[in-house]
């Protein structure tokens, strides 16, 4: 037990220092020979936990995914409508983004793999559903506007997400996403909610965009209260 | 002179085998002896010309956004309305970046590296600033809303074309990115068109979605008449 839990830590020393070096310096300058040197293990140490440099890429991809899907779930209420839990949902994305160096460097590998990588593939792919079922559930509510097509009001959402990540991640380090993807959002509200809630959600927009970044202590309160 | 052209047959030779093992297996996966051996070549002509893997990667960014904002540029018309030369301009857009290799290598890269390589990011600066140019015109011509932020739609409109352009990418191997970006239009049209012009533009998109893709030899006539 005791090698079993020593194991784990080098196991997670070797993932903590390959995220750093993603963060840092980007993933294609990240050798492994730098990795080994900032974990402070042997190469043979590496290689007992990860096949290649791509199989230690796989595993942040997912940790990253799972962060952030989580975090995009627990935002949501059941009780809410699902436009409010697309809205507040995706601004807790932003922050987890920000703020957590996983989901960050599960970003740029998901941006640097794209469809070269099964995982990063299928974190697309769930990303797209979990959002379909979302914005079928907010024309049947009356939020969204009866004549998109779920799937394409799917497809625009995330693709304006993924735009913005990119474009913040380029040109600001990351640091202006959550003002970044508010102002996307406020210029496409028009185009995806109904006239009849298009006052509210200007509103609710508003709000969500003054609030404060979420930070990870802070994660149950806020999910709590994603209209404060 | 026999010598210089044999050294820039050399040095081309290496950028074409990059771009190839680019788009095949990505640009992580593409080692430099992968590129010297599809080359045929050896590992001293290639440090001959390229410094290191990433000053070849920088090569193929810029090329390849040249190629990019050259078909952008050679679509509109002075002649047009700003807006139809962007919604014109970006479909052929689309069509290089799923036809045109080193276009297409060249969006990989963008992505792997963003603000970690200079040419990247300048690239991402440069398509945001000759899409706010442009949004500026449309405003002034009363097809883009005036309660919209040029800037702000800029960023709106090359969000989303880099969105839909990384999930085409990785879910559909970049096949469907016409059609892909073509429903995202769709969805944002009513947020981005004034009232009085949003019938016309409609027309206008679904004529454009309708056309074939051009292709790289057709790009001289497309390039002529973009409302055809």
């Amino acid at each position: 037990m005791v090698r079993q839990a020593r194991s784990e830590a080098t196991r997670r020393r070797i993932i903590d220092s390959a995220i750093d070096l993603i963060n840092e310096i980007g993933y294609p300058a990240a050798g492994l020979a730098d990795i080994i040197e900032r974990a402070e293990l042997t190469k043979g140490a590496l290689y007992y936990h990860f096949d290649s440099k791509e199989a230690l890429a796989t595993t942040i991809i997912e940790e990253g995914a799972t962060t952030v899907l989580d975090a995009f779930r627990a935002a949501g209420r059941s009780s809410s409508p699902a436009m409010e839990n697309i809205v507040h949902g995706l601004f807790v994305v932003t922050d987890v983004l920000g703020t957590d160096r996983v989901a960050q460097a599960a970003g740029r590998l998901l941006r640097t793999f794209g469809g070269f990588n099964p995982a990063a593939k299928q974190t697309y792919a769930t990303l797209l559903d979990e959002m379909t079922r979302l914005t079928t559930s907010a024309i049947t509510e009356g939020d969204l506007r009866d004549d998109i097509d779920p799937e394409d009001a799917s497809n625009a959402i995330i693709g304006a997400l993924l735009g913005a990540e990119l474009l913040s991640s380029a040109l600001a380090d990351s640091t202006d996403l959550r003002v970044r993807f508010g102002k996307v959002w406020a210029v496409m509200l028009p185009a995806l909610i109904s006239e009849d809630s298009l006052g509210y959600y200007r509103e609710f927009l508003a709000r969500q965009s003054l609030r404060a970044p979420r930070t990870p202590e802070s994660s149950t309160v806020d999910g709590a209260s994603p209209a404060g």
